[in-house]
């Protein structure tokens, strides 16, 4: 089987938007076993999105677009398709009833713009939108398979991991697999990751490839076998072997990230922690509250970004400040030492730093950043000259705090 | 003078990588004045990209590959594009020649396949890569043009801003240019926002088209002129129509995000700010001080998850909590009034809300989020909805947030 990906959109054409979308299809495309003869991107136009389409289907089976789907005058591409496989849509009543209440629910009018997102076509269905109003649209007309998803990445992702790979999946009759699965490391850099498993990199099957992110690295293993249980072997096998190499140092594996390790790790042990920030300004808090269950370990925390919150907050001493400024080793350690005893938590995060772009001096320049873990045995603490914009900065210092924490619980 | 964007690539094809050089050449040639007709991907395969080759240049006047330039066998671009024209290559001696002693250098042995990259069309030059190998090669024959360029970004990106661009702005005769205004819209839906402007979005130059985003929406302004001053005098003097339209809705301009609107606000009045979050756990704390200068403004923040902390933090009355429940207008409110109390700001900021997956019932599901702003004048209480996984309930709560705010500010 074999597929090719339309993306629409004038936004994406132009090179305003990186198209993510694409890539993230094409990687499933792949894992389900069908090649993709070609990618393209067309405007916000209809004469040449039917042009695309027709095109894509006389060298392809399945062709998906992505993008143009909601209900402006731009939104084009459910009409295109189905012009493109000569097909006809037709309101579907019970999503335009969706629609309905869902406008009404809000207090919106219904515009008859919104009910174009009810269009199906005869040949086919509607694919569920669990966090849009605009659904996905599947043709299957002449032994061509059409699909229509919409382009908002978080309406994306999950229908394509849903609906639109396990379908193909069955269609497929999944012959011949290509799985993979990342490892996620934290705590040594690239080179120093690359360098212990230089020899496993020089397999191609299963191969081991490695990626460089902020404040961490990924290493992609994939393995290409004829059914997808051979592949997830391979895959075990060699992921056994990196993860021997590089110990603690790998936190966990595909999409999910520092903080969800920590707060998995935490729940597992029955284990507390607060924070006082100052410089990440509440991205350690936010970070770890993303993780669904987190208020069973996250008690609480503060944003101390006055030197006067820091005191009255948590009760970093005055004085302290005054003498060895709030850019220290010492009010680190105060900030989380007042944390844990404020909140009656078993660990307790302080970080204090120099974020920028403004605000350094040569003693403290920006980038500058000290991280303190305090937990039962003792208090231990960081000092790291981070380089790279405010953000950076921000992320690297609560990527380094949530590290800390959890190579601190599993040392004991 | 229209034009086409082939990447090329088994890589690209499959999503292992995301064709960020595509973007950036789209960009760049939009502002030369060239309209793109179409992108397309292809794998390392010569005759799918000879294929699209000819198909782009049936359409168009310019056809740019990225990509495919190196040493190796899956490197096709050059003789593919040379295919697709119907030209000859030649070795340039004085390429080879440079090749050769960059190999010698290095002690590395002269392979034939390296020479591949000294050849040059017979109708047509090289184009000079000062950060790498492989030349890049630029066609011209029978009126039409083919460019092709090396895929690393860091050799990309030098020959398409010193070559490529001057060398097209030059053949166009310098005569149009792209030029584009994005205007950032919050508090209104993409429906109602279009509907407001539906008679500006009827026009082609200067155009108006809207782009839903998680909690708000992007007009994308773009006139096309023979001059960047007159495009730019278009494009002010529609933004300035769709201004009047949309009144305070439109809170900013291009890349700068809600929070950096607030903090610009808050600052130049002089006003302060401290906020008690509970489901948002941080987000709000941590987008504000996102903002480089946001220390005049922020003075510091709680994030209350547990009730215990609620009560001890900002003094939000245990009775109430047992009497009203954590989500509620209530706590929302004595959050806001507790932080505006303990900090001692202008305004406070109370969220309290079931961002999910898990904690929600039937009479407060997941999505419900009480908002409160509290000012000098009383306090605003906000009830919404989301629907949307955690991290969209979050991101929309802390968007409400700092709109709230932001109006609030505007409407004294």
């Amino acid at each position: 089987m074999r597929a090719e990906i339309v993306s629409v959109g004038t936004e994406l054409l132009l090179g305003q938007i990186v198209d993510t979308n694409a890539a993230y299809l094409a990687r499933g495309l792949s894992e389900v076993g069908i090649s993709i003869y070609r990618r393209t991107t067309v405007g916000d136009n209809r004469e040449r999105l039917v042009t695309a389409l027709k095109e894509a289907f006389e060298e392809s089976d399945v062709v998906l677009t992505i993008g143009g789907l909601g209900p402006t005058m731009d939104d084009i591409t459910r009409e295109g398709l189905a012009e493109a496989l000569g097909d006809t849509l037709v309101q579907n009543e019970e999503i335009a009833e969706g629609l309905r209440r869902f406008f009404t629910k809000r207090n919106m009018p219904v515009l008859e713009s919104n009910l174009r997102q009810a269009l199906v076509p005869v040949h086919g269905r509607a694919i569920a939108n669990p966090n849009g109003t605009a659904p996905g649209v599947l043709f299957e007309k002449d032994g061509k398979i059409g699909i229509a998803l919409p382009g908002p990445p978080n309406e994306f992702i999950p229908m394509t991991d849903d609906h639109v790979l396990p379908y193909l999946r069955a269609k497929t009759g999944n012959i011949g697999t290509i799985r993979s699965l990342v490892l996620r490391v934290a705590g040594v850099g690239e080179s120093a990751a690359e360098d212990r498993i230089k020899d496993l990199m020089l397999d191609s099957n299963p191969s081991v490839a490695p990626y460089a992110k902020v404040g961490e690295v990924h290493l992609r293993v994939t393995a290409k076998a004829d059914t997808a249980e051979q592949a997830e072997r391979m895959i075990a096998e060699r992921a056994h072997l990196v993860r021997e190499r590089l110990g603690t140092a790998v936190y966990g594996e595909n999409d999910d990230p520092l903080e969800k390790a920590v707060v998995h790790l935490m729940t597992e042990r029955g284990l507390t922690v607060s924070t006082a920030e100052s410089c990440t300004g509440g991205l350690v808090a936010q970070r770890i509250t993303d993780v669904a269950g987190s208020s069973a370990v996250f008690l609480g925390g503060v944003v101390a970004y006055s030197n006067a919150a820091k005191t009255d907050l948590v009760a970093v001493s005055a004085d302290l400040i005054a003498r060895v400024g709030a850019v220290s080793a010492e009010v680190a350690q105060a900030l989380a030492e007042g944390a844990r005893k404020r909140f009656g938590t078993d660990y307790g995060i302080g970080v204090t730093g120099v974020a920028g772009p403004g605000g350094g001096t040569e003693e403290k320049p920006v980038g500058l950043v000290y991280i303190a873990v305090s937990y039962p045995g003792g208090c231990e603490v960081d000092k790291s000259n981070f380089i790279g914009s405010r953000a950076i900065v921000r992320h690297r210092a609560s990527q380094n705090v949530l590290n800390m924490l959890r190579l601190r619980i599993l040392n004991g």
